[in-house]
């Protein structure tokens, strides 16, 4: 009964018990119901459904969805070792991309080398925001958020210095590379203003 | 600035928001570092990362891995409506087929028909446990709680009532369709009788 596991796959085992932490690094968002802050996991998986709903709406109709998914799915698994840096917070940007690459190395590379090099590729591609998918990746990731703060009455948005500016800054790729959904993220931001959950 | 939203993206993001509520479906399942009830949101993220990076062991090579991502990650979507049935209450099974399949009507018709219908498929799919990569997706939803199990002094398994055998029975999917890893689950169960934590 005492079978031969393989190196291989106590590495990748090791891993997804490891990767359980991201359950517990919180965001600034809080969820619509149980208004408490949501965590990176529960993003992670919210945008991947998202991925599947929306993909139609992606200027580039040539986009590989799955890659889209596994994308967002691992996209924040290096804030394990680096933390969350609230996209706002203009000085834990400052290091973010140090701190960042460091946590990819030692969480990556746990995996076997081929697994950990598509792990890093994958990430990195997102962090860059340069191919279509990485872009539809980067939508998802700067849309949910809105999503959330306009079910809750603009909670996130309360903070000083917080304005549809910035707020609409933070999207802007959406304009080029999904453009109907940055339709939608407009409408969504006007009408926050109108209501008084955002500072115009 | 006020833009025509389509009716059928409308829908999209109504979805999009009402599935928000996954993340307050708590499990029995507690998470590895801060020991509170893991949710569906995060067990179906962390089942789609396991079939990133454990898809080299299905017996048949030519599952559609992209389609069980897709699985993992709405699999428990009807239980926004239906509840959680925790897999060793027998009562709460009775009844089970029946309401999740009320919630599914109800949580996926929200969508545009085509997507409605794609969701309702691959929820069916994975219930029926019949096709490759259901079978998988399957393995993964019974493995991982095997994991957090082991990996927190087996708390749910310190119920009444709950020993070796029946774990070893609800994972008895992989023994066929993901050998390697049912020698996995083998190992596991057997220490976790030996550390005392899953009665024999």
């Amino acid at each position: 009964m005492q079978a031969m596991i393989s190196e291989r796959m106590e590495r990748q085992l090791d891993f997804i018990v490891v990767i359980d932490a991201l359950k517990d690094i919180t965001r600034q968002s809080i969820t619509t119901g149980s208004r408490r802050q949501e965590n990176d996991a529960e993003h992670s998986w919210h945008l991947a459904v998202m991925a599947m709903i929306l993909s139609e709406y992606a200027e580039d109709q040539t986009i590989d969805i799955a890659k889209v998914i596994s994308m967002v799915l691992i996209h924040d698994l290096v804030e394990i070792y680096a933390g969350d840096t609230y996209c706002y917070d203009e000085k834990g940007y400052e290091d973010k991309a140090e701190r960042e690459q460091e946590a990819a190395d030692r969480l990556f590379n746990m995996l076997p080398e081929d697994q950990a090099q598509r792990m890093m590729s994958l990430w990195q591609e997102f962090e860059e925001m340069e191919t279509k998918e990485a872009a539809f990746a980067a939508t998802l990731d700067r849309f949910q958020p809105l999503l959330l703060n306009y079910n809750t009455e603009g909670h996130t948005w309360q903070r000083p210095g917080i304005t549809s500016e910035k707020v609409l800054k933070r999207t802007e790729i959406a304009k080029e590379k999904v453009p109907q959904l940055y339709e939608y993220i407009e409408r969504l931001i006007q009408r926050s203003i109108e209501r008084g959950m955002l500072k115009p």
